[in-house]
């Protein structure tokens, strides 16, 4: 018979988790698939913490390596952890946390992602941007977009408060709705198109919006194929789709763990197999 | 290319852990063993922890299932769990930990599992019975000999005073050395014969105590045969070896954490792999 857990931990394995109100499995399946592949002792769990403050207090005690942290917890650790590192305290989001010693460190490697596929890509940084949303994955892209150069940037978010705070501290505008404009990069930073929800079927931007741009960055993972960036490829835009995004901050959050930076393969490899 | 921990663990998967200043692998590939051959979406990891107060609090937070508690923490957690069950409460030691929704309940498995062989054995409960020791595992053994009706029961302990605290507390004698007596029973709860240690092929009565003895008891589990062990068995004398006192706290363990009972057969195979 085979006994996986009885062959490969040992006291030595370090652990790495996440945590969320709502674990999904990709980050578990995508963490262990590499760990596996490249051979090093380390294990990932999904944890739905009971309480967030201890949970952040047993990262510390234990210890644990590392925590990925999604909603609602983007904020609340803030508080918890010892050092904002820049990706974070940027945007006031944490979505990574590392235990270097007893001193945990808080990144945001959503931000960096983003950033980092916005840089390796072609679209002209002078061309016009909209950004739908305002939430927490909206203000790591409006950081990324100005910290990539792009300087014509409108936060279309309908909530008033929070989109004209995230366009104020870039200096870029905020509408409540496009109205007549046609931005030539379209980004979707809201669950619309998502797998799970009612808006699945549902653009971010109206079609004739949508019709006239000429790349668009979606950060929706499940589908990766969403509306949107299925609207955009059958014309031959150029588009970054979310499941480039998500393996892309999943990738930095594992070399923040394990000091070991994946390649490309490997971490495609990786993401295909943790949406399976 | 095989992922077994990618194969093997999601967001269901329950953790349970140890705690203890050096950390063996017994427990984790105990568990893990077990977990994988019953088919349970369970995980085992060990750690040595930072900070014992921070790494309970985790337990709360994160949560975590349960916890084997080892050396040097099996009093200092008595202030963090919420409920000491009789067998913790009883001798004042906690060696497992179980959370129930958020309660932590603290047992004494050892206890548990002593008093469990003892009861099983056909030793005499009236026949003179020696217990060399005055520590933790004392405690524990002390305590499950009086709950399994011996009754002239002798502490043997150079350490005067808890040689007698723990020999008065159950009614029981107290001697620094064991003179001219024979006790028909002779127990072993300190380290010698361990196979770390120095005191590797030493007994731990004279040899002339242990030749006129009809049955022991020895705790120390690695290796199995100590050499009060292999002189009993050499005599046919009925002995209870210690790797039979941790199998049998490790299982009880298992049942606490999981509610399924493994059958005595699938605990030998499991103890058997968790000391190769």
């Amino acid at each position: 018979m085979t006994a996986p857990h009885a062959r490969t931990l040992d006291r030595d394995t370090v652990l790495c988790i996440s945590l969320a109100a709502r674990p999904s499995n990709i980050g578990t399946r995508f963490h262990n698939y590499l760990y596996n592949l490249l051979g090093l002792n380390y294990v990932y769990k999904a944890f739905a913490p009971a309480d967030i403050a201890a949970a952040v207090q047993g990262l510390r005690g234990l210890p644990i390596r590392g925590a990925a942290v999604s909603m609602p917890y983007k904020e609340t650790v803030i508080d918890l952890v010892d050092v904002m590192e820049q990706s974070a305290a940027a945007i006031e989001s944490v979505n990574t946390i590392v235990n270097d010693d007893g001193v945990l460190r808080a990144y945001n490697t959503d931000y960096q992602a983003v950033a980092d596929l916005l840089a390796a890509s072609s679209f002209d940084r002078d061309a016009a941007v909209a950004v739908a949303g305002s939430g927490g994955m909206a203000k790591a892209v409006v950081a990324a977009l100005r910290d990539t150069a792009f300087t014509d940037v409108t936060v279309v978010a309908r909530n008033a408060e929070t989109g004209r705070a995230l366009a104020d501290k870039y200096g870029f505008a905020h509408v409540a709705e496009l109205g007549g404009v046609r931005p030539a990069i379209l980004v979707n930073a809201t669950p619309i198109g998502m797998a799970v929800g009612a808006a699945e079927s549902e653009l971010p931007f109206a079609r004739e919006v949508v019709d006239a741009a000429v790349g668009a960055l979606d950060v929706v993972a499940m589908p990766p194929t969403t509306p949107l960036v299925q609207a955009m490829r059958a014309r031959g835009a150029e588009v970054i789709s979310g499941d480039a995004v998500i393996a892309g901050q999943a990738a930095a959050q594992f070399e923040l763990y394990t000091g070991v930076t994946p390649t490309a393969e490997q971490i495609r490899e990786a993401s295909e197999y943790s949406r399976k």
